[in-house]
């Protein structure tokens, strides 16, 4: 997560929402690493999770993480909610809950929905204050 | 939504699942067309919207595609609903609905929910026989 959060940083420094997130293998080695590059890419799709998830699949070669970890700064809305079910990753770890676009402990809930056919294992709140006053700063700034 | 129709058979050819998208200009003029390419880009979220959406963005230079219509021969899904939303795509004409992992009248019904900041307008069932039939055709063969 402190991986995360440094990738936040960095997004926050190009103007982009403070938004970062890794992938691990099995063993904990971060396999890809990204930050919300929507504004830079002009890529309405390229939120942290959907970078990330895209590149591991590039390292390994593979459509499917199956038995990898996502670590993401905020809670990830619909789209990353479903890139994360189809990429089959094992625990989602998150730090900052979103009540105005989660979509996993707010909104559409996910996970728990009958057409999602693979939930990872979600843990939140580690890193939640962190998160919250990288956001509340940089939002402060663009005010 | 012909072509959005050539899109998924040409899909079904390479072994994908046969789902093709189209994005129209607000004159109707085609900007980009996919078809699904998970399993040949070996990425999760390469489903034919996101592909078609991602080529729009390109096209135009913007991360929003205000004005632009989306023509898809299968409901979309959670993912693909929420990049919709983020695109700000104007109208969204879908063929068959999914029930199995359909987001807009099934499942999240996520166009409806508080936490989706944008909606297209929705019309739903034109071609709706064509699509299921190649969806069922394509299955049958696979098994």
């Amino acid at each position: 997560m402190r991986i995360a959060f440094a990738e936040a940083e960095a997004a926050a420094q190009r103007g982009e929402v403070p938004v970062g997130a890794v992938v691990a293998d099995a063993s904990g080695n971060v396999i890809a690493r990204a930050g919300n590059r929507t504004l830079e890419l002009k890529d309405p799709t390229a939120h942290a999770e959907m970078l990330v998830i895209r590149e591991a699949a590039k390292v390994l070669g593979s459509e499917r993480l199956t038995g990898c970890d996502l670590h993401v700064t905020l809670e990830p809305c619909a789209m990353c909610a479903g890139a994360i079910s189809f990429a089959r990753i094992r625990r989602l770890y998150f730090a900052a809950g979103d009540e105005k676009m989660g979509a996993v402990e707010h909104g559409a809930c996910f996970f728990g929905l009958d057409t999602c056919h693979h939930a990872p294992d979600v843990y939140s709140g580690l890193g939640e204050e962190q998160a919250k006053a990288l956001l509340r700063d940089f939002f402060r700034k663009r005010r």
